[in-house]
């Protein structure tokens, strides 16, 4: 059998969840696994269906513009594709690997079903790590004069990839609003505090000047609010007086690196949807 | 409006949510809320379905005969009820009181929506507490000579107050065989450890001799098994070599009360749903 | 034997463990437990003793004098008291009561080794629990053209009936920068956030709206600066797209009240010492 | 300056925290970092001094001599080493290599202070890894006939590289009795649940299996006893009834790794004492 991967969001209305699975019904649609989350501020309803074609009564393509004009009647805006394919990916990473080399351990093992197409850098270091898992390595070094030219740069490449998602996994530099517009629901950023709180730079120090018990770390969308876009995956870690900021970093790293891993398969697995500012897990 | 709480499990065949959400569509039922798991393992659709009655197009009486039919057609198990209904909770406690003290301090602010209808200990100590809060209180003690007795005494309570769920608040009493078999699904214990792990008396002692860096609550249904029912809620908190036995009993007092707060809440709002050994929480 | 508590900060200068457990030692006080750190940033060496006095040399009153002469030498702020002597407490809630009911839980279970002296509140709701647990009640209702007077109530009432330490259990009222001052180091709050995420009012609003993962409560030392005192104590929990503001309440509630009521006792234990803007919890 | 690394345990007697704070002040001692615990069960007394030689008034071989003899007199167990020395560790793995890979970055980026000597491993698949970081590989398969002869060969390469701790980053297989005894205090496991909950094989299927809603990993160190050994760290991760054993590998693999490389570190650094069944972390 052939699986697929449907999201989608509409206005929820009387019967909105009838209709859907009893259109899927109607075509034969097998779901193997749904879940589905009715907004009651926005009312807006959101659902994630994988199923397949045991039970078909239309070809793929006759399926997918059945569905195609019944979403058009639902006022609905969906994302319908084959299980199987794989989203790409761009990483971009400064100096320090801890994120990178998670993914790329998890993406090995098979655990993250997607593409890594790239890694680019500011910092030659990765470079040899990229090499071990047979991927591109770019290195496009940052000349505080040269800013705008290391983006269009940076741009160029995730579209010669033709990437699905960037992912910054401690990059550590700020994307223009133009990029993060173009960008919007696409990239992936890591910020190692427990946000909203210790944005910026430094966000160790910061939470060791103000002497909180747990740190955290968050992978969240980007968008022109530095620090501001839709959480995917917070984790926390206790700490005490005696963690020096030293201490904090080490173990945050490994925060840093489990929250992002999860949030990037979680988008990869089409299991995010954007609900304003707010992130809904199917 | 009015308000239904639907639970509901049935085989898990093609179209069995299209079926479900279909039917209550077609008699005008409002989806406020709805939850639910589709067990790949047992194959068992399971859901929670909270609705209200804004677009009925039949009586209430005639949606529940509808509904029973169609339910017999489906080979379901469910139970359906007016969401304003409130459980009949009876709670028996032991010496400690910190279980107790929270159940009815959330059931004062309104958080538990049940009718707490007495406490049975076999101790004095709780009585005033249940006179302040002006709920009956039996005094059932121990005489090992007399436990079928008092067991039964017990039942008969259950029974006179037409209870619907007993609460084990540390209770600290092993419960027949047949006591439990006529409760089952229907009684709820705490206990005081991060089960399977130190099961039977003195957790916390048993934690502390084997070194163990966590501690643990564990909310769970009565069986005849001790301590192997159902898992309803699992809390823990760290605890490190300088933690004594008397400190963990203490860390445990806020773990124990409310992990079984949350579990009595979820079963109050019909949010559990058995599967074999496991517990559904939608 | 009777048991002695010391807290003490000073500079962090070589030898100066052994001096001060050395002095300790000629004078025959016995140590049952003691915790110290030397913060390498302040440079300050912050300790504290559990000592008896089964070996003691000389009479309580002549080594209380002999360590005052030694911790001038030391340049030491210290604070040394019978372990038995209980500290005094006033609560301050407004409507909502669960803080207040663990507190009062806690302190009648002997957890809390302190006295309670007194309840006061801007609403009349809590009286009944305070005379259930044989507590002074004073009702200060709020208006907003007589704030000072109130406050000025407040503080007399403090001071009558002598009290060591203030806790705001969900008190939801903003005390004077001068009343803060009077009250430092001396005046425990309970916020309903994971600070510094989401300060002043509606934090749980806040955090829906942000989107986060992880809600959290902070217990602090009162300060000028609203919701910027030292941390004593954080908890947190996970939520998700599901959980209601109202769930958030629900469910913060019960991180409060732990928060809280750890920190008081911590506080009541001498455990806590203030180092800048930070607490070392020994 | 030279830093030296003491940690000691002896018995617990008036004085002994003077004495030894008061020996390493003699001989100019600089402490800069000092934990102890002083065990009330076992009337054991441990401590953890991290010192430097600014001001030592005797020679490194003469403050040692002093040290010896004084340890002597106290009978007190210790180990005092130059804090730059570093261990050297040889790693065992089968087939997943999440462990070893988070081991081999901290390891790379500093956070490991040790010297990781070799990688052995009864299957080929972690050797390009071993060989990307430069360290040994050796392969030894094991059959089921001539299990003695692989040990022994195990044996003799941790003693061939003068190994200190054998570290079983997902090893898979047990250790005789013989080997578990030569190794006391000297190797690291991982067990994927967390113990004393699921010994054995495979626990995440025993724990989906028993419905627990908190899953974990526990590092401990290896004795006879299979699972039994003193733990040092673990790490838990909430799931619910739709987390399948597969969800619960792959989510396990991060807290395997995470409690693997933080025990590692741990005994790295000296921060470990065994005390009976349990582990005190200074």
């Amino acid at each position: 059998n052939k699986s697929y991967l449907l999201k989608l969001t509409c206005p929820d209305d009387l019967g909105v969840m009838a209709k859907i699975t009893g259109h899927l019904y109607q075509h034969g649609a097998f779901i193997i696994n749904a879940r589905h989350f009715a907004d009651p501020e926005q009312q807006r309803f959101n659902m994630r269906i994988e199923f397949d074609d045991r039970q078909f009564s239309l070809s793929q393509q006759a399926f997918e513009q059945e569905f195609a004009g019944f979403a058009a009647a639902m006022n609905m805006t969906y994302q319908l594709r084959c299980a199987l394919s794989r989203p790409k990916i761009i990483i971009m990473v400064s100096r320090e690997d801890h994120c990178l080399n998670l993914l790329l351990n998890k993406w090995q093992s098979g655990v993250l079903k997607a593409d890594i197409c790239a890694i680019i850098s500011n910092h030659q270091n990765t470079r040899k790590l990229a090499e071990f898992y047979g991927i591109d390595f770019h290195y496009l070094p940052i000349d505080k004069n040269y800013k705008a030219q290391q983006e269009a740069k940076l741009w160029q490449l995730f579209c010669e990839y033709d990437g699905d998602l960037l992912v910054l996994a401690r990059y550590m530099q700020i994307l223009s609003d133009d990029l993060c517009t173009k960008l919007q629901g696409r990239a992936i950023n890591i910020h190692h505090s427990f946000l909203p709180g210790f944005k910026g730079a430094k966000p160790y120090q910061q939470a060791y000047d103000r002497g909180v018990k747990i740190i955290g770390a968050t992978a969240h969308y980007v968008t022109e609010d530095l620090d501001e876009g839709p959480i995917i995956v917070q984790e926390v870690k206790a700490v005490d007086h005696a963690t020096t900021v030293k201490d904090m970093i080490e173990i945050g790293h490994d925060i840093e690196a489990t929250a992002l891993a999860r949030a990037v398969r979680w988008h990869v697995e089409d299991r995010i949807l954007l609900n304003g500012q707010r992130t809904v897990i199917l």
